[in-house]
C-alpha cells in the first residue's frame, strides 16, 4: 500500500482533503478474483453492498458474475431495485411493520427480493404486508453460529419455518453471519461452525417438510474457508476495496487494498503528533486488531485520537515529520463506514490517474 | 429524558428507524438560555454549526441574538453563506492552497468571513488566494489553551500576526478551544487555563502593534466558566441539542437533552443483549464517561457492540426484556457525528407532537 502516497502525489488538487480515493484496477482484480473463486467452489456469489453502496460498483461485480446483492437496510433495498437489480437478498432481521411493510411490498414487485427473518414477530409483519400476496417474498432463517448476534439456533430454524409457512409464507432457506471470523486467528475456526451451523438448520427444515433452496454463508473474512457442500452461496461484501483490518487478519495483501482517505496536515505544534483534517466524520472511530484509527504507512504514523475535523497523527520518535500542507493516505481500518461518510467517491488507479467520481447513492441510507 | 418513551410512542409510525428526533420545544429553550447568558456577560455568542449542521437552526440562534456562526469546515461556511448567513468564523486552521484557496475567496465575496490561521504556511495560501484584496478575509490565530491539538503557544501568537501582516493580511485577533474541558471535573481548570492563554495572546498581539479586536472562546463544556474580561466572544456547539456526554459532565440537565435516535428491537435470543437497527452508521461509535455507544434510560440499557447496522443493547440482570418490533429512544453521547449521519431530522416537542423534518443541510461537508 506504499504506492498510495505516489497516487495521492499523482493525483495533486483533484483532492480535496479529507478525499476518500478508489483505485478501479485494484477494485476489478478484487472483484475477478472472487468471483473466480466462488465459480472454483461451486458457489453463488452474492456481494454486499453495505461497503462500497455504489450502483456502479454493483454492477460490474453482477456483470463479472455475481448472481445478485445482499443489502443491510430497506434504504438499500430501494436504491438498488430501483436502478434495475433483479435479485436483492436484505439480509436483517427486519421487523417489516407499518410504512416498512409497505416499502417492502413495493420493491418486491420491482425485484426479486429475499428477506433474512430470526422471529415470529418479523414473520407476522411479513404476512401481514404481503396479505394479498404472500409467496411474493422469499424468507431466509437467520441462524446464529457463534457470533451471538442475531439468529435463532440452528436446531430451531425448522420451528421458525413452520411458523412463517403456515402463515402462507414461503421460506426459502438459511443464512449465517459468522462474526466471530473477524477476531484474530478465527477465521477457520468461524467457517467450520457456520458449516455446522447451516448444516443443522437445513436438517432442522427438512424435519418440517421445507427444503433450503438456499444456504447463505458471509463474510469476507471466511470466504476462504466457506467452501463446504452444504453452502449454496456466500456474501462478501469488503473483498471489494479491503482495508487495514483484512489487511491485519490475513485476508487481503497489501496490494489488494483499493481504497484510502487523502488527508492533509494542517498543524505542527512539536508534540509527539501533529494534527491531519480527517477526524470522526470521515473516518467514523473504527479501528481493530492495531491501536488507532487509521495508519499512514508513509510516514510510520498511526491515528491515535480523533475530534470531528482534527485527526491526531502520532509520528514514530525520530521519524519523518510532515510539514503543515502536506497531503497523505490514511488506510482506513473498516472501509464500509468510512465509504457511508462521504456523497462521492474519486476514482483512479495504481499510476494515479484521475478517473473521475462516482456517487455513493445508496450513502445514509440507514433505515 | 425518560419522557423520550412517551414521545416515540406518540409520534408511533412516523419513526421508520434508526430515526433521529429533535425536540423543537427543547431546542428554543437551549438558544434562550445560552443566549441570555453570553448577554448577561456582555460576550458575543458565535454557535457553532458543526454540531447541528441545519440553516434553520442556525437561523434560530440568529434570530435569537447570535452575533454570527462558527464553522468547522470550509464545505460548512458555503452551506451557509449560500444561505445568506453574513457572519462567519471558519475556527480550523485551513491551509487554503489550490482549489480550497478559490473556495474560500469566493465565499469572502458572499459573506464576511473569518479564518483560523496556526503557521505560516496557512498565512501564505491565504495571502496567494487574496492576492487581489488581501484586507477581505480576517484572520484569527489560534493559540493552545492546553489541549495539546492545534494552536500556537500564547506568547508566539504575535511573531504569526507580525508574519500575517507583513504579507499584508488582516489579523482581527485570537481565539482557542479548551479540549481538555470536555474531560470529567475539568471544565472550571480548563476555563481558567483558557483566559490566561487568551490574555497572553492578546499581549502578544500587542507587543507587535496589533489589536486583538476578536478574542474567541471555546464552547459547550466550559462556556458556563468563560466569562472573564479578556473573552469577546462564545462558541459552543452542543448546547442547542445536547447529549448523555454534557449529562454526565454536568453541562446541562436531563431535561435540556433534546435529541434522541429511534431504534427498533429485531432480536432477542436470550442473550444478555437485544439486537436493535442502530449500529455504526446511525451512531458513530461515540462513547465517553460511561460504558458504551448509547444509552436507552427506558430499559436501563446500554448499547455496548456496535456493528453497521446492529447494535448490541446489553440490559441488567432481570431488568425489562423489550420484545421485537419495540421501539425504544436511544440517547447519543456525542450528539454532533449523529446528527451527521442522517440526511433529515424528526421534529417534535415535548408531548410528542409530530411537527414535520427538517434537511440536515451541512451534512458530510466534510472538506
Amino acid at each position: 500500500m506504499h504506492q498510495f502516497q505516489f497516487i495521492a502525489d499523482q493525483l495533486g488538487e483533484r483532492l480535496s482533503t479529507p478525499a476518500p480515493v478508489l483505485l478501479l484496477d485494484v477494485m476489478e482484480e478484487n472483484i475477478l478474483r472472487m468471483q473466480a473463486f466462488a465459480d472454483a467452489h461451486g458457489k453463488a456469489l452474492r456481494p454486499h453492498v453495505k461497503t462500497h453502496k455504489s450502483i456502479e460498483i454493483g454492477r460490474r461485480q453482477l456483470a463479472a458474475g455475481a448472481t445478485g446483492i445482499t443489502a443491510g437496510t430497506l434504504g438499500e433495498v430501494e436504491v438498488y431495485a430501483a436502478a434495475g437489480f433483479g435479485d436483492i437478498f436484505l439480509a436483517y432481521p427486519l421487523i417489516a411493520t407499518g410504512t416498512k411493510g409497505d416499502r417492502l411490498r413495493a420493491v418486491a414487485d420491482l425485484a426479486e427480493v429475499r428477506l433474512g427473518i430470526e422471529n415470529s414477530a418479523a414473520a407476522d409483519a411479513v404476512a401481514h404486508a404481503f396479505a394479498d400476496a404472500p409467496q411474493r417474498i422469499g424468507l431466509v432463517i437467520e441462524v446464529d453460529s457463534g457470533a451471538g448476534r442475531s439468529g435463532v439456533q440452528p436446531a430451531a430454524a425448522g420451528e421458525l419455518a413452520r411458523y412463517a409457512r403456515d402463515l402462507g409464507l414461503r421460506v426459502d432457506g438459511v443464512f449465517t453471519y459468522p462474526g466471530h471470523g473477524s477476531k484474530p486467528g478465527m477465521r477457520e475456526a468461524a467457517a467450520e461452525d457456520q458449516a455446522r451451523a447451516l448444516g443443522e438448520a437445513v436438517e432442522s427444515l427438512a424435519a418440517v417438510g421445507v427444503r433450503a433452496e438456499v444456504v447463505s454463508a458471509g463474510s469476507s473474512p471466511t470466504v476462504a474457508f466457506s467452501t463446504h457442500d452444504v453452502i449454496t452461496e456466500v456474501r462478501p461484501g469488503e473483498y471489494v476495496l479491503n482495508d487495514h483490518d483484512n489487511f491485519a487478519l490475513g485476508n487481503c495483501a497489501a496490494e489488494e487494498i483499493g481504497f484510502f482517505v487523502a488527508t492533509t496536515v494542517v498543524s505542527d505544534q512539536g508534540h509527539a503528533h501533529v494534527i491531519v483534517d480527517a477526524g470522526t466524520k470521515a473516518l467514523a472511530r473504527e479501528g481493530n486488531y492495531d491501536r488507532g484509527y487509521g495508519q499512514v504507512p508513509e510516514v510510520d504514523g498511526v491515528l491515535t485520537v480523533l475530534n470531528e475535523y482534527h485527526g491526531f497523527l502520532t509520528l514514530p520518535e525520530g521519524g519523518t515529520r510532515p510539514a503543515p500542507g502536506q497531503v497523505l493516505p490514511i488506510v482506513p481500518h473498516h472501509v464500509c463506514p468510512v465509504m457511508n461518510s462521504f456523497d462521492e467517491v474519486i476514482l483512479s488507479d495504481r499510476r494515479g490517474r484521475y478517473l473521475g467520481t462516482w456517487s455513493i447513492e445508496a450513502r445514509g441510507q440507514l433505515n
